[in-house]
Order: structure tokens, then sequence, then C-alpha cells
């Protein structure tokens, strides 16, 4: 038998009780899977008295993450503080400077110091591991840098923010608008504390920074993700899309083109009886697309304490039976920097406009559609009572840049009443 | 720069030409991510004169598997002949005495004999890894004893034979009868030389028993699988399962139960508009149940030559990175020779029968059900025109042996017409 491999866990929120949890109650699974006993040596947060729901006595207690980090019977440091700076990054910079193995469940912290991480880790011969930080339980960044190694991936697509996702499947469902159900899922504590992380998608763009990086082999860009959150999705936005066929996701698609690296996080709409559309409130799923596998598809928990505790557990059950890989799995310094490129792939748009009610108001728009070299799939004109037109056009495949174009062309018709809003649609 | 990681190929099939094909194509990005060129030294087939539509001039030939696995300039042998004995068997036990890596797309070899090549190989110090055998490109089984490590596994389920999912697709959209759509699928090339390894099950069950090895840590444990292919399934089933919702899938089962282990590979209804149930042709899915991390759903293509040569390479490039696991996720002395139990979890069952057209027939099947504590979520009578009348009946949660005693009941009312065909309902 080797020596037990020596956790030291700071944070003790909902992901890190939920790792004590496992490590308690699947001692001895877990020492037959990793070869080596697993232990917990030592355990840091904020407030010592806090009852946790957990028997934390056999363990030392840190107050200050960064002591903790660097204690000489830790093997592994655990990050699931949360936060890209603060303590969360000062803790993780000393497990790595001691040379420790890092697992962590932080997003934020890799998505905006992830290549300074991952060359400071190399340095020392340390390693870190971060399946928790995307999608929650899925196996995701195991698939993309270890099972798909040997395709060029195409595409990375993904809902990667439960939250996102249980706000707009409950607008539809029960016809509510935004603003009433963000309140309720403030009320449920699925907000972060600052929530434009959530609703604003820059949590879900975090994620999809660092599937770009293994995927295309550069270095992460979360600052070149086009973000577009979920805000100003209304609810008739929802029940027209519904009407013809599809459901809004806040999904994230990156995609290296002739151009650069494409990563946007944006509402889309999808078919409303594809697998991404039928996916249901917390849940996650990522889709690879390979040149040799073809397309992947993975769903899950993407958050929670087990899930996320479990991808924690996966990472550390790897370093156990000495699995050590490149944090963007391949080294640091051979990461290129990318091109970053608005996404401009062509696809079909949804777009909802009001026309003044007189005559020729559509051929106008119609016409401004035509010289952007945007065809109509199909055109829906709803009733009204006072004078103006709500219109939903479904285009065939264009590009953001025509319908940018065309954007500004209604708005020149002069017969426009109000905004129009275009989505585009993803088909999966 | 360190040493290349040296390949010997055995066979140059589908699978075979495909590795060939991306090795080839991708050589720098195998290299960057592996962190050492991987390259082929050997390959070996039956027919060296064959046009395969790949350039093998730069490869030593070997025609013997076997002379193949033991050369010296050969790192990683690469078993993609198939079969569980013969050529397959012979190369496979010769490169581990040798003491070689093995990657390999065998399901039949490791279902059979996983067990004695696991131990020799660990012996040796060599490693088998096989995620080509199971699924063709999802990475399933790295998701199971890699991401998944930190979980009780809870239950496995999986539709992983494209040939009889294709099958059941097209007896369904064309109204074919399974006899017109089999030959089909034969005249297609899409049967194994031996057709029942696909349609008997087979195939599908030797996969299920490698992930209940993985999942449970035992003895894989193939004679153990209850086995039901699709041959009997009529077109009449799949017409009546679509009008009550429900669509019928090759579907394998495996679960530890209080009783022992559970394996169980048949035909079960699923809901039409399911996961599984909206899973096109030659798809697979597989459901990995854990108990903190809930439910992963992988989907992908579950053969030909790109996923599955995909998946060879990303055992290939573990290697490379210097990953280096067990077998089945622990070592093979400490896997538990399992009991085997039957598959008895409760479940909702299809039951269709044809009765007798006289009065109080449909009372005594009923009180059949009753008597052996069945109750009835739903049930249809058809209009007939002759003296016999088709019944349709969705159960509530039962057991198989709750059903197997009222088959025979049934049989002992004389008001049958006809053999009654009972099939699970599975809930994903």
């Amino acid at each position: 038998m080797s020596d037990p491999l020596r956790l030291g866990i700071a944070g003790l929120g909902t992901v890190g009780t939920g790792v004590v949890k496992i490590i308690q109650r699947h001692a001895d699974l877990i020492t037959a899977r990793g070869g080596r006993p697993v232990v917990i040596t030592a355990v840091s947060a904020r407030d010592h008295t806090k009852n946790r729901d957990v028997d934390l006595s056999g363990y030392a207690w840190e107050s200050d993450p960064v002591a903790l980090a660097k204690r000489a019977d830790v093997d592994i440091f655990v990050e699931v503080i949360g936060g890209s700076e603060g303590p969360a990054r000062a803790a993780t910079e000393a497990a790595i400077a001691a040379g420790k193995d890092v697992v962590t469940a932080n997003k934020a912290l890799l998505a905006l110091h992830g290549q300074a991480l991952a060359e400071a880790a190399e340095a020392k011969g340390a390693v870190i591991r971060f399946e928790a930080a995307v999608a929650g339980g899925i196996p995701v960044i195991k698939a993309l840098t270890e099972g798909l190694a040997g395709n060029q991936i195409k595409r990375v697509m993904g809902v990667m923010n439960g939250t996102c996702n249980y706000i707009l499947t409950r607008m539809e469902s029960a016809g509510l608008p935004y603003e009433q159900v963000f309140e309720e899922a403030r009320q449920l504590g699925y907000l972060e504390a600052d929530p434009t992380l959530d609703v604003g998608g820059i949590d879900a763009g975090h994620k999809l920074s660092l599937l770009a990086a293994i995927a295309f082999g550069t270095k992460v860009s979360f600052d070149a993700v086009e973000l577009e959150g979920i805000q100003k999705i209304s609810i008739d936005d929802i029940r027209h899309a519904a009407d013809m066929g599809f459901r809004i996701k806040l999904l994230g698609v990156a995609q290296m083109t002739g151009r650069g690296l494409e990563q946007r996080m944006s509402p889309c709409l999808v078919p409303s009886d594809s697998p991404l559309g039928q996916l249901p409130g917390g849940t996650n799923m990522v889709v690879l697309e390979g040149d040799s596998v073809g397309q992947v598809v993975l769903r899950g928990a993407g958050a929670g304490s087990g899930p996320t505790a479990s991808a924690v557990m996966g990472d550390v059950i790897d370093l156990a039976r000495g699995t050590r890989l490149s944090t963007f799995g391949r080294p640091a310094a051979s990461l290129a920097a990318p091109v970053a490129a608005k996404a401009n792939a062509p696809a079909p748009h949804y777009l909802r406009m009001t026309l003044q009610d007189k005559p020729g108001a559509l051929a106008k728009i119609a016409t401004v559609l035509g010289e952007c070299g945007i065809s109509i799939d199909r055109m829906r004109q709803y009733g009204h009572e006072d004078t103006s037109a709500p219109v939903l056009i479904v285009t065939h495949k264009t590009t953001r840049d025509a319908v940018d174009l065309a954007l500004a062309g209604f708005t020149a018709t002069g017969v426009m009443a109000g905004e129009t809003v275009a989505i585009r649609i993803e088909q999966v």
C-alpha cells in the first residue's frame, strides 16, 4: 500500500463539504480505485463555528487558506473558495509556489489567470486540474483533453449555466416575465452574490473560454468571449419562439475559423425537440465536435454539492493514480495567443420587429433583407389592434454581419415601430 | 522531445486504417498533446495486396499479428482484428507476454478473457486500454473509470449496438417487418459475419459486461448477462408501442442490488420523447448513474472508422502522456467474483396479448394480474373482425418475477389466443 495522498481543502461551502462527505463515505472505494488512501489533513474556511452538517473534528483547521496551501502535510490543495481574486487566487498561487498539485472548481480564477497559473505550475512540476470548474459533474474536461485527444476539434458548444437555464425554462413554463423569475431565482438561492455573473453570461463565458483553450491549443482568452446575457429576453420572444418550434437557451459556441478563434456566449434559439431544446432546468449539456469522432454530447447536473464534488474527486483520484497532465492538455508555453474573430459563422436567425401599420411597410423590410443577401425561411405577421404590427421572420443561414447590416437598413426605412430583436438559431 | 511512441497495428479494416489516417493527418497535433511523437512502425493484416486507400509504404509488414506483437520496435500493440479467439487473442497474449501495452477495440476478447488478460498484463507491468471496445467514439470507459471514480455507481445503461438501433428505427419509420429490414441491413454491410452477434444482443452484451466490471469492481462476467435479442420484435409491437408513446430499443442495464449483480441486455420500451427514445439510427447512448454525480448521459457515434479510431487514439495519447491505469480501474486481483442475480428491479411492463372473443375473457386476465400483485396503468383493446381480440396493457411498476407468474396464469385461464409479449419499460 502506498502512502496516503493528503488533501487540504480550502472552502467549506456546498462543494467543499460535498468533497468531505465523499471521502468519509467512500474511503475504501477510493483506495481501491486510486491505488492509495486519500485523506484530508487540513481544512480552511472563513467561519470556524458555522454548523456544516459534516464532522470536521479529525482535520487541522487553518483560518487562512494561504497557510493551508503551504502546509507540509498537504499534497493536493483543493480550492473550492471561488472568485478570481482574493484568497482563492492568493492561496492557489501559494500552493503552486510550494510545488503542490491543485484541484479547483474555480472557473473565474482559471479564465482570468489560467495561463500564468499553468506556467507557474509547470515550472514547479505541479499539476492543476479543474474538471469541477466546467459543467459540474459532467466529465467534459476529461472527455475533451483526453478522450478526444486524437481529434482536431471543430467546435465546442454548451449550455453551462443552470441558473440561466432555470430562468428561461421557468419563463416559458409559467408564462412569467424575466424580472419575476429572476426574483424567484434569487429567493431560491440560485443566483451568485453578483447575479450578473449568471444572467450576464459571465460564469458560462468563463467555462467556454476554458474549453476553447483546450480544444484549440490557445491561451485562455476570456476577454475575447462575446458576451450577451439573458436580461433582455422577453416573454414575448419566448412565446413567439415556441410558436415557431424553438426554445431560447444561453448557449456558448467556440470554433476556430480561417479568420481566428470565435467565442460567443449568447441567447440562441434551438429546436424545441432537439436534445438542447429538451434540456431541463438546472441541467447542463456540452457538445464536442471532432474531425474523427463527429459529435459527442454530454449531459448531466451542472452544479450542486454532489455533482461538483464528484468532479473534484475524479481529479483527485487521477492524481492518486499518477495521471499528470498539462493544465490545458499541452505545455503552457506551447499554447498560442489566439486571434480573436467576431462570431460570424452562418446560421439561421430569428428576427422580431414591429412595423408601423401602413401600406408597403413589409415590402420595405423584405427589400432590405434581399439587399443584405438574406433570404427568408418563414415569416409570420400577427393580428393587432393598434397601429403597429408584430412580424416574425426566420431567415435561412446568414452571417451576423449581414444581420447587423439589415438591422441598420430596417431603421433607415422609417417604417419601424420599436427595436428589432435578432437571435441566432443553432441546430444541435 | 522524448522518444517516439511506436505502434504496431494489427488489423487494417475500417478501424485500423482509420487509426493510420489520424496519425498521418495529425502528427503535430498528437505530438503537442501527447508530449512525444506517435509513429507506426509495423502493421499486419491477412491480405497484403488489398487496396486500402491509405499509404502503408512507410511501415514494416507482418503477415502474422503474433510476430507483430513481439517486434522489438513496437511499444504499443494496437489490436483491431476482432474476435474473441484466433489471431486477435493469440497476438494480444503475445504482446502482453512481451511486456507491451495493448490498445484494443475488441469487446468480445475482453468480455470473454478480460480477467486473465488483465492479470497477465499487470504481472508484466503492461497496460490494456479499450475505449474503442464500448460505444465507439464516446469516451465512456474514461468517464466511468476516471471521471466518476469518486462515485459509488448505482446503475449503468446503454444502447450500444448501432445495427440493432438502425433496424428498430427503420422498422418504425418505414413500417417494415423485421425480416425485411434485417435483409436491408445485411446488404448495407451493417451486420457482423455472424449476425447473431448483433441482433442477438451478444455484441452489446459484451460491452455491458465490460462497463459492469468497471462500475462494480467485479470480474467481467459476460456469461451472467441475460441476453435477449431483437429477432422476435414484431412490427405490431413497434406500432402498438408507438401508439402508447413508446419506442423499442435494445437496452442494456447493469446494477448491483442486495441480491447480486444484475446484467441484462434486452429490448425495452422507452418514452418516445425521452433522450433514449429520440436516439437516431446508428447512434449510441450510455447513461451512468453515480451516488454523488446523479445521472450523466453520453451520446455519440457508436461505430465507424473515424469514431472508433478516435477512441483508439485517445488511449494511445493517454499512454504517450504516461497515464497508466489498471484494466478495469483497479488491480485485477482485487476484482470480486460477482454473484449473478436475475434482473428483477421493478419497472412498468408492456403486455400484448390476444384474447379469445368471449364474455369474461378480459375479467379473467385482470384477475390474474391482481393475484400477481400487478396493477394496470393503461389498457387498450383494439377493434377486431375475427374471433380474437388484441389487448395492450401497460402495468405500473412490477418485477419480472411477477410478470412471469402472470404469463403462466394467463395461459391457465384458457382464454388466450396466441402468445403474450411482455417487454420492460425503462424511463431514462
